[in-house]
C-alpha cells in the first residue's frame, strides 16, 4: 500500500456524490492531508457548519471551486454573477481560516463561455478581464487569491473563454500575484506547444495558485466534460509537466480532480485509495519539495 | 438562389460518399468553381484518369488532402509514411497541372498523433519537424507547397500534434514559404487567443497556403471528428477570422470542409447547394478580393 503523498489534495469533485461530511471523512481516512472543496456541498451543509467540519477534520484546505462564469454583458445577469463571486470570495476566506496549517485561500475561477446567441469570443474575453478587475480589490481585502483556470480549448465556447495559461497570465498581469494567479490543470494545458514557457513565466511572475492533475485519454467520453482519468491512466506526460511546475518553486498542494461517470459511480473510499496509488506512482516521483508549511 | 462565390471551393470530404466522378459533376453543376480532392477517391479512379476527369470538369484544384501522419519514431513505419507522402506530393503536382487556371499544388499535412503507448508529445512534435525537413526538398522539386494544418487541441494526442497556427508557422519557418506553408481552418483555430497575431504573421511570412471554413457548435457530436457544421450554423465569428485572413492579402480559394454524419447522409447535390448558400451568407461578405487568376 502506498503512503499518501504529503502534498496530495483530493478535489471534492472527484467524489462528487459524497456530501461534505463523507468527503472529509473519506479524505482523512485515506490519509490524504488536504482537500479542495466545492461550493454546492458547502452550501448544503451551511458555511459555518462546513468550516467547523473542516476544522474538525484536520485537513488542509487547498482550493475552493469555483467562481467565475462572468462573461455576460453588463446587466442584471452580470451583476448577479459578480455578487455571487463576492460571496464565493468570502466563503473562501472563511474556509481557509478553518483548515489545518498550510491551508490556502484560493478561489478557482472558470470564466464561462460565449453568451447564448453571441459569436463574440473576443468580447467575452474582454468582459472576463473587466470582471477580474472588478473583483480583485474585494479579493485583496479578503486575503483571497483568484486563480484563473484556463480550460482546454474544447470548452472555449460553452464553458471557459480562457483557453491557455499564457492568456490567463496576460489577464492576471494587471494585478498583484497574491491577488490574481492561475490554476494549472494538466488536463487543460498539456497539449499547449507553449506550455514550458508559460509555466516558467507563471513561476517567475509568482502566479501558480493551484496545480491540479488528472489524465487525458481518447476517445473522449460522449459527454466531453466527463473525460478525465486517474493520473497515469492516459497519455499526459505528467512527469514532464509536474517537473516544470516544480522548477518554478511551487510547493503547494497538488490536487487530483477527476470528472468521470465511472469514478463517480465508485464508492468514495475506493476512489480515495486509487487516487493515493495513482498519484504516488505517476506524480510523486516528480515532486522535488516537501509540503510547504505556510502556517 | 445565391450565385456561387467565385472563390468558393468544395472540399470533397464534405460529400464523402460521392465518388470522384460524382463529386466533380455535383461541384460543377452547383456552379462552384473549385474543388479540394482527397487521395482515396483519386486512388479509386486511378491518378491518370482522375487528372483527366478533373481537367474535363473545368474546375480549379484548390488543395489535396492529405499527407502527414509522420510522428512514428525512426523505423519501417516512419519510412512507409514518408514514402507515402512523396507519392502524395507527386499526385498533388499531377492534379494541379490538370485543374483549371488558378489551380494550386497544395498538399495539406495532418501531422498525426502520439504513437501508441507513448506519452512523448514533445518528441512527436520534434519528429514532425524532421519529417517536414525530409520532405521539403522533394516538394520543392515537384513544385508543391506543403500546408501544415494545425488541428484543434482536441485532437492533439490522437490525430495531430500540431495544435496552433503559431506552432505550424514555427515549423514552417525553416523553409521557403512556397515550399512549406500552413492551412488555416476556422474550426481548428478560432478558439486561439493568439489567432489575430498568428494570422497576421502567417500573412507577413507568406505562409497561408489554404483557408478552409466550417463552423463549431456544442454539444460536440459523440464522435468528435464529425462535429463540423455549415458556415454560419455555429458560433465561430467567421466574419472576423475571414477578414483577418483577407487583410494578409490572401486571395486564394476558400474551401468548405465539413465532416458530419448528417451532411454525409444528404444527397451531394443538396449539400453543394447548401454550401453555396451558407458560404454566400456568412463568408462572402468578408471577402475583399476577387479570385486570383494565377494562371
Amino acid at each position: 500500500m502506498t503512503a499518501p503523498d504529503p502534498r496530495l489534495s483530493l478535489n471534492q469533485a472527484t467524489i462528487k456524490h459524497a456530501d461534505l461530511a463523507t468527503a472529509l471523512r473519506v479524505t482523512a481516512d485515506a490519509g490524504i492531508p488536504a482537500i479542495g472543496l466545492w461550493r454546492e456541498p458547502v452550501a448544503e451543509a451551511g458555511l459555518a457548519e462546513a468550516a467547523r467540519m473542516l476544522a474538525a477534520s484536520g485537513l488542509r484546505f487547498s482550493t475552493y471551486c469555483r467562481g467565475g462564469f462572468f462573461t455576460a454583458p453588463e446587466g442584471p445577469d452580470r451583476r448577479r454573477a459578480l455578487d455571487d463571486n463576492r460571496r464565493a470570495i468570502d466563503e473562501t476566506a472563511t474556509l481557509a481560516a478553518a483548515g489545518a496549517p498550510g491551508s490556502r485561500a484560493v478561489l478557482v475561477l472558470v470564466a464561462g463561455g460565449i453568451p447564448d446567441g453571441s459569436r463574440d469570443l473576443a468580447g467575452a474575453r474582454a468582459r472576463v478581464r473587466d470582471a477580474v478587475g472588478e473583483l480583485a480589490p474585494y479579493a485583496q481585502a479578503a486575503g483571497v487569491t483568484l486563480a484563473i483556470e484556463p480550460l482546454h480549448p474544447l470548452y472555449a465556447t460553452d464553458r471557459a473563454v480562457v483557453s491557455t495559461l499564457t492568456q490567463a497570465l496576460d489577464l492576471a498581469g494587471d494585478f498583484a500575484p497574491d491577488v490574481v494567479g492561475a490554476t494549472v490543470d494538466t488536463f487543460h494545458v498539456f497539449w499547449d506547444p507553449a506550455l514550458p514557457e508559460a509555466i516558467e513565466r507563471a513561476g517567475r511572475e509568482g502566479r501558480i495558485a493551484s496545480y491540479q492533475v488528472c489524465d487525458w485519454r481518447t476517445p473522449l467520453a460522449a459527454d466531453v466534460l466527463l473525460s478525465r482519468h486517474y493520473p497515469g491512466e492516459g497519455v499526459i506526460d505528467l512527469a514532464a509537466v509536474t517537473a516544470a511546475v516544480e522548477r518554478t518553486g511551487y510547493d503547494g498542494d497538488v490536487e487530483v480532480e477527476i470528472f468521470h461517470a465511472d469514478v463517480w459511480a465508485t464508492a468514495p473510499e475506493q476512489v480515495a485509495r486509487r487516487v493515493v496509488e495513482t498519484f504516488g506512482a505517476s506524480v510523486s516521483p516528480s515532486l522535488a519539495r516537501a509540503v510547504d508549511s505556510r502556517a
